[in-house]
């Protein structure tokens, strides 16, 4: 296997393996720090995850949620990025193998995230819609859109009404979000579209394993959420658990069948985990068990953050929630520590900060807690926008998404409803692969 | 074969094929009139072609220049969109046959465009890259971009340069603008971007068979366009024929020969014809021979439009140029025929008024030529951005252009550097087909 051409510098190599906002913060860190970076990605840009349902549901384009890494990277030095698929580590040779080449690492840092946990349901694997990249959200798109086309086409009224049908599995913040967009989409922008279908007798479920939605909130929020969503339309169903799905029936536990072509599953993330450790350091949710300094078990030079990572902390004994924040705070950290390493100082451990939750479910309709205060409605819909209108990379970025959104907004549109790619269900793109030609 | 299920109204049936910008201003003229419209296309959506190579040049994405068809004719009676392939046409039974079933018509528009012309080499058309679609400029804009991350892994300087290099075929407006916009790309995007790359190594090359780039103006015009693009260091090769392309070297008629892994094909268009005529109704380009009335040799109630037509004029006697404003014009005036001949009245002739052309070059840089008047360098610069906004449909693909562009214009930038699907060369996007699923 061919050296992946970087660079020797006599300086330590931190090798990081993940673009995400654990990463992403990690480099940020780093900057001007005597290390040389080497940051790898399957794809060549960041993904604002929190906004990819927007993707999926015709409001945004992917470039107002994608980040091309090297223009944010433009002026490091001693930085590296590299469009690679690592396909395992050797701890003890200190080397990691990748799709294009071998690379050796002094510090190696994994930050490559979750993916979409189908608890080994083959079937629910073929069927179910993932919702975690950009990709993904495209072929989300497609699919509804030309499930609608086809619709058009079935005279059978049962049939045509399932194909119309929409099943989000998953009370998260992204089943949420999703549901809420879906009742919009069905509310303001389908019947417009599809002046010769009944609309109205689409159906949309999020249904929910637990006894309440979005399970980093309040109750009193969580039960706002509930009203929200059946405001738009939208049957909840909590305690209940799908238990299978075969592109047309979705069974429960509770005994409950619904019909539907569309289904998509956010109701289980798992560590987006590496091959080359011993199954010991590996927790049951694929995660990598790591000390409070983000070292993996028995490693002093190598580490893992984020969602991959976990690390048992006072108020989170079985590990932190999989959510950005956790990444980022661990990514800032990580990088102060590492320049302790180096100075042969002590790493400083890592302790969470909560610094609130928040879930938009529609216009003028949103729940966020934010330390002990909590709002809903217009305001916190507001708030939800701001927070993530500056959370998104750059200026243009920034911008392109509030137009959209003041469009939307004052039109009760989605302007992005196009099949660009048609959805091919034979063709799924389970994890997208970066390749070179 | 089943039918499309179209309601059966109590008058006549205008089948119009394409959404394309004869279609749809045919549809726009055809509006509170008495007949029941049927639009037929592969895709949901309509391309504003002129602006497709600056999605390919990460420039705007997709959403920037592809409309909704649903959407700009939410408002319309009686008619109706359907997502569909035509497979063949029966002019005598008067049915078209498609992937989604078959159609009954009293009038059929055939407005179907044009496609890449190959003329028959079939290592240009597996090794070329056409620029007809928004699904081929995503996959060159994919192919640029993953080359550029090859190029990184290659340590062979000649090689290494033979995969930046990018060669364009064919000097029409096409050929033009994508020339400079590459050029711009190298000289103010690349460099930034891949600081471990000698990006002044790369090569651009625009070669034309022609004695003149874009052969729609005078001869100014054309030498103004070819100064612009030596300046953003785009060599320029005219009266040379690329007589062969293997996927690394670029053969012409005049001996010299290229290395270059990136080569797009924009000497050619054919008609995009359609079976079920004979083959006397077909011209050498693919075009179906017209009168002036744009009815189909030997039928009353089928008419071809826009590019697929060839029609016979004075000032045009093979034919005239396929351009967008042709086959607009042709549709506005087929919209008042059908009226007349539905009134038993006679059709009136095409005409065609040729209102002017223009390519832009790089920021400043443009050529416009409108009546008999002339201009260059930053007046028709700004000429062509205001008629090219004014002309995309919508408000919010406006609004969105116009940020892209002043982001682009005050930051020498290109935002949209994303390999969102990566291109495989062994699934090229020759004729997209939207299948449902």
């Amino acid at each position: 296997m061919q050296n992946i051409d970087v660079p020797e510098m006599n300086m330590p190599r931190v090798v990081i393996i993940g673009g995400g906002f654990g990463g992403l913060q990690l480099v940020k860190g780093l900057k001007n720090k005597d290390f040389q970076v080497v940051l790898l990605d399957r794809n060549n840009y960041h993904t604002f995850q929190p906004l990819l349902y927007q993707v999926a549901t015709a409001g945004l384009e992917p470039d107002s949620i994608a980040f091309p890494i090297r223009k944010i990277f433009k002026k490091y030095k001693n930085f590296h990025f590299r469009l690679a698929e690592v396909e395992r580590i050797d701890p003890e040779l200190k080397k990691i193998y990748t799709n294009i080449g071998q690379l050796h690492f002094d510090y190696l840092v994994i930050a490559t995230g979750s993916k979409t946990n189908f608890f080994g349901n083959d079937t629910l694997r073929e069927f179910g819609m993932p919702l975690k990249t950009v990709t993904q959200a495209l072929d989300l798109r497609s699919m509804m859109l030309q499930n609608f086309e086809k619709a058009l086409l079935i005279p059978d009224l049962t049939e045509r009404e399932s194909t119309m049908n929409f099943v989000i599995v998953g009370g998260g913040p992204t089943g949420v979000e999703l549901a809420g967009a879906m009742g919009e989409l069905k509310k303001h922008v389908l019947p417009n579209d599809y002046p010769e279908l009944d609309v109205r007798r689409m159906q949309i479920h999020l249904i929910e394993a637990g006894p309440k939605l979005l399970p980093g909130l309040s109750k009193d929020s969580s039960n706002k959420s509930v009203e929200y969503l059946k405001k738009l339309g939208v049957h909840v169903w909590l305690d209940t658990m799908v238990t299978n799905y075969n592109g047309q029936t979705v069974s429960t536990n509770v005994g409950k069948k619904l019909q539907a072509k569309n289904l998509v599953w956010s109701a289980g993330v798992m560590g987006n985990g590496i091959e080359g450790f011993s199954i010991d350091k590996i927790d049951r949710a694929g995660r990598i068990n790591v000390n409070r300094c983000n070292q993996v078990e028995g490693y002093k030079d190598i580490f893992a953050l984020g969602d991959v990572a976990c690390m048992s902390e006072e108020n989170y004994p079985k590990g932190h929630p999989m959510v950005a924040p956790v990444a980022m705070q661990q990514g800032e950290l990580l990088a102060k520590n590492l320049v302790r390493l180096e100075a042969h100082k002590e790493a400083k451990p890592f302790t969470y900060i909560d610094k609130g939750s928040m879930a938009t479910i529609g216009r003028n309709k949103a729940v966020v807690e934010i330390a002990k205060m909590k709002w809903n409605g217009a305001f916190a819909w507001f708030i939800w926008m701001f927070v993530h209108l500056i959370s998104l990379v750059g200026f243009r970025n920034k911008t392109i998404v509030l137009v959209n959104w003041l469009w939307n907004y004052f039109n009760y549109d989605r302007g992005i409803r196009l099949i660009i790619r048609p959805f091919k269900r034979n063709k799924k793109d389970e994890e997208p692969a970066a390749t070179l030609i």
